[in-house]
């Protein structure tokens, strides 16, 4: 069992209306079971997802569906939020780096219909059947520092489905469903990294994770809030909950104890 | 830029006192600038830590240093906690599969010191200036599925710091610090599996990435809970907030109303 990742390299800058199946088609050989990780951030510039940076606070809150923390520091206020596209993020995906002086990147509209797009002109036009993932950088609770995930997926599968399976003793995987999408989006940052100007990584030689274009894309990825257990900051779930706990105790009176009941 | 990914075969079956380093050495060739990533169950298995499973729940008990979140579901009970290690997981890093019937296996107790030990011990046999990240599997917030992470940490940078270098537009990299020791992990898991038998992946082509053996281990990427947004689930810190409020409203009388300096 062995793949290999490797940076395209020679892409030329992306600005909207360009066609990114034929930039990338001419940058690199494409074989069958090829995996395109594809930086979303060249997707959205080719889909005319920049917008004037003096908007940028406005861009964050247009993009936020949900705000599920924020702290202040010194230096300004970190906004982790749930964006359109289902992300858990920093800043809704709205991106500042990479970009022009006085602009900001937004996340493409629909990510897996974006690389369904893409795979599909890919594989009418090299006739290779290939997966396409467009990642994305996100920080993440409890570990330091990011890493890439997949925010959009077609043609490739994102979950590598063990439950029903058993170990190599026998047991059965009840649980276990690795998230190769992410993995995969993780395995191209090693090559594409931030500042080299490299946004596509071609991972070679994991066929078997190749799939017809109507896979479920990276959305079926993310959990449902209320499926989650750390579906809003600890701060802000304790302000919550103070001020329950405050308002029922005034409106019951002083005698009355907290109870199970209430939690 | 490119780099491979291998499965390491044939692996004989682990055992308590087994010389790793020989057994990983006699199955692989290895170069200047590799980096392995080792399922850290072999090096539990190593190491004998290996208890009875009559004493899960209470191993995962031992194991625990902080309650995270619980949820209990049809099927039982879901605990997140926080373990010896640093790592908040489900089950404190208490692992029934791929163990005989009848027992669990617990973590190495410092999975740093033991990545170190390998790799001092591999630089020395095989004269190859290699790297080692000790992986494990875990689910993470907001994202259904697993992927793995890097716990132990010798001779490979566990981010490659951004900071203060610039975005190809010339723009600062403010806060971008990959987290490669964990995408180091999830590329490893492609190969490895979770049913394959396959306990090490070699990282080859990331030289860049291997450093003196001194470089801080994998528990540097731990954040520590005083700074994480997350560090207590949502229902936990809900319920913390409740019993403040109430107890605060019941102290103050019904006439107080509540106050920004009570949250």
């Amino acid at each position: 069992m062995r793949f290999s990742v490797e940076g395209v390299e020679g892409m030329p800058e992306v600005s909207e209306g360009d066609d990114l199946a034929a930039m990338i088609a001419a940058s690199v050989e494409l074989e069958d079971g090829d995996i395109l990780v594809v930086t979303s951030k060249i997707v959205s510039k080719a889909e005319g997802r920049i917008v004037a940076a003096a908007d940028r606070e406005q861009a964050i809150t247009d993009e936020t569906v949900r705000v599920v923390a924020t702290r202040t520091y010194p230096g300004g206020v970190t906004r982790i939020v749930e964006n359109r596209q289902g992300i858990i993020g920093a800043a809704a995906g709205v991106d500042a780096s990479n970009t022009p002086h006085g602009t900001v990147l937004l996340l493409p509209i629909d990510p897996d219909a974006s690389a369904r797009a893409l795979a599909t002109e890919l594989r009418a036009r090299t006739g290779a059947r290939v997966g396409v993932l467009l990642s994305d950088t996100l920080g993440r609770p409890w570990r330091e520092g990011q890493t890439d995930i997949a925010i959009g997926a077609a043609g490739v599968h994102v979950f590598d489905d063990l439950r029903g399976t058993t170990d190599a003793a026998g047991k059965p995987l009840a649980v276990t469903m690795p998230c190769v999408a992410d993995e995969l989006a993780a395995a191209g940052e090693l090559v594409k990294g931030k500042s080299s100007g490299v946004p596509v990584a071609i991972v070679r030689g994991l066929d078997r994770l190749v799939g017809p274009l109507d896979l479920p894309g990276a959305r079926s990825i993310v959990r449902p809030a209320d499926r989650d257990l750390f579906h809003l900051g600890s701060d802000e779930s304790y302000n919550e909950g103070y001020r329950a706990g405050f308002d029922e105790a005034q409106a019951e009176g002083p005698l009355r104890e907290i109870s199970d009941r209430d939690l």
